[in-house]
């Protein structure tokens, strides 16, 4: 079959099978989600098997080692990737859930109720735990999925989602839930954004070029999520040692996610006592620095930042800095170059914090601490499907209740309108 | 000044003007709102004069006489918008509500605090008061507007337009909030879809062609809104007179809004007895009837109903017709021809009435009520932007709260991630 058909076929099943799933009872999806947890152990061999394919591909093709590392499938990564179903399976159903109600004057009886979206399609790149996260939270959530993984992890994910559907189809999930999009051509992607009769929403997930290709081109609503150009401001009334602390955790302690900070902002205040500080702390880690010519004057042979390193996510051990003359300028800095995702002020003042909070208009904005907490689990979400830097639907990270919709459930006894 | 230049323009103030809107308190909203609805009835004679342009050259077109009437503005409907903006004006703030909120257990303090999109471009078509709804909705909720009426209303909405933002710059709001796209090209309409640098959201308000083409060529966060093929489906079960009692209002209380019906369903074992019911009160209305042939064989001498019938939004006094062998049938109707806005049953089963409750996919889902009642102001929304019609962000009536986003606030005291 030609890879439109498929596509559509595979689109039209899952949304058909969605009608079934959104009704079943959390009993039956935790049930579920156990024994998917459980043959993914069980064939946790089969699955590295065919992860092999997907290292050896990427070998031949000279892929630097850290994206290799990040593909790479071994039995304690797949006992991970269950425990994060088990852990699914623990946490509370959003739908059902009455969001408001109300009984109005003529007798009306409104009711807004949580429901699934129906068909959630999630197009990502690399990780293959990716796939089982996607499906767990999919699954629990009530909605059929569609997945794209990259080309680079094609068999792994192909391999875990086929345990999957396996493991769920046993255990009174309808048949068609799950889907995997087993072809690695653009044309794939391009037609699940065109099918808007049977996708309700797609997630993209991973790089910054996926995502703006995915909003740019789909006649779908889209999520966007994880583009992150992450700021750190030290004001002049901060605790310097604090500033450090924090700097150095939030660029070093993971470079490679999307809530580490790629830009350090100093007023010029403080700049001269704190950027020696800091860059101490920083050197301990290897990071590069590039610095405006003001924290050039101060940290002698560090490298230029240019304008495109303002708007850079690095992803890496890479951490452009700029003296600021007030806090205004450090707001107006983040809202032109940020994306919007994560952005953190070290300050004493009731007054600038308050500010910071109220103008940076990101969708997490913190006061001394790092950016690095931007997370579902450390929000006490539970779990994550990614962290969307829209306004739109939801904002920052997205658990379960974010991959639903709602619906007005309306009861009455014969009211017609005057 | 060429029309993309001028047109990225507006949105650039507009959205640098949000930026101080966003933060002020309800008292200076609500008092601009006062004095807009205070000018805008000093001001009607002015804005009546500028009204009769659009009706003139309405009539030299030789639009029809309904579409006329939607066009015109009078003293009364001068009044009934200043109402409108006083009654915006008494609703509650929405900006600033603690939506959730916990201590995390490393002591951050986490809450989700609703604050302003920022710049919401509304395009739509036809009556001019939706430019003084629209200006109070996205003042009240902290956001900065751009308008592109109708060609049609073109010198209406303009004059409408520049009295409201006159007032509302005499009262403290940043000047810049309020703009209106003048230019009648489709043009300026596809500048504002690519302008994703400053604009949050879009909302299309109007026909079906206008909703489908935003949404298709949109760059930018779209919310659809108003398309309505709405069903009633009388069950078996079902008391007869209720069924035709709503059937009527559904249909004739207002015929050309999105909330009135375009087809009704009428189970097999009720139809020749229902049927001729339901005829005599849509009669009464000058209803025409478009029937499927078990219908016709009831109803004689209607019109056969084509496929396109199912899809069809008349907006008008036509009403499709089909009898159905079940309540599944009646449901895979609904979600394959409808558009997800509003459909009611009538029935005293407890049974049927829950399957299509849960099973119907639409926005809003009745049971014993006329469809007619999905509407902000019906809900207790207070006032409507439009009625979404999707899935993402907002579904149903759209009220301030759904003129907001979210946005997370994060306190600590130099938390680092371990």
């Amino acid at each position: 079959m030609e890879v439109k058909a498929r596509v559509v076929k595979m689109a039209r099943e899952a949304k058909e099978a969605s009608r079934g799933l959104s009704g079943l009872s959390a009993k039956i999806k935790d049930e579920a989600l156990f024994r998917m947890a459980e043959l993914l152990e069980k064939k946790g061999e089969e699955i590295i098997k065919e992860n092999r394919k997907d290292i050896k591909y990427a070998e031949d093709k000279d892929m630097p080692a850290h994206m290799i590392e990040r593909l790479v499938l071994n039995p304690v990564r797949i006992t991970e990737m269950a425990e994060g179903l088990r852990k699914v399976a623990g946490l509370k159903d959003p739908v059902g859930e009455i969001v408001s109600g109300c009984r109005r004057p003529n007798g009306l009886e409104i009711m807004k109720i949580r429901v699934p979206f129906g068909l959630v399609a999630m197009i990502y790149e690399s990780r293959p735990n990716v796939t089982a996260d996607a499906v767990g939270l999919c699954l629990k959530s009530g909605n059929s999925v569609l997945l794209r993984g990259g080309s680079e992890a094609i068999n792994s994910n192909v391999a875990i989602a086929r345990v999957l559907s396996a493991a769920a189809y046993e255990r009174h999930i309808p048949r068609g839930c799950i889907q995997i999009v087993d072809d690695v051509s653009r044309d794939a992607v391009e037609i699940m954004m065109l099918a808007d009769e049977y996708i309700d929403v797609i997630i993209p997930r991973g790089g910054a070029d996926l995502i703006r290709s995915v909003k740019d081109k789909s006649k779908i609503p889209v999520i966007e999520t994880g583009a992150g150009n992450c700021h750190l401001y030290v004001d002049k009334e901060a605790d310097l040692k604090m500033g450090v602390t924090v700097c150095v955790n939030a660029k070093t302690q993971r470079p490679g996610v999307c809530n580490a900070i790629e830009t350090l902002l100093v007023h010029k205040d403080i700049a001269n006592k704190f950027l020696p500080m800091a860059y101490q702390g920083l050197k301990d880690h290897r990071v590069e620095i590039r610095g405006c010519p003001d924290t050039r004057r101060v940290l002698k042979g560090i490298k230029r930042a240019t304008e495109e390193d303002w708007y850079a996510e690095y992803l890496d051990l890479i951490l452009a800095v700029k003296v600021v003359d007030t806090a205004v300028e450090a707001i107006e800095h983040i809202n032109k170059y940020g994306s919007r995702h994560s952005d953190s002020i070290i300050t004493q003042n009731y007054n600038t914090a308050r500010q910071f909070l109220r103008e940076v208009d990101s969708a997490c904005v913190y006061v001394n601490a790092s950016t690095r907490f931007t997370d579902g689990g450390e929000f006490g979400l539970g779990a994550e499907i990614g962290i969307s830097t829209q306004k739109l639907h939801a904002r920052g990270p997205m658990g379960l209740s974010e991959l639903t919709t709602t619906k007005y459930v309306i009861l009455g006894e014969g009211q017609i309108r005057q």
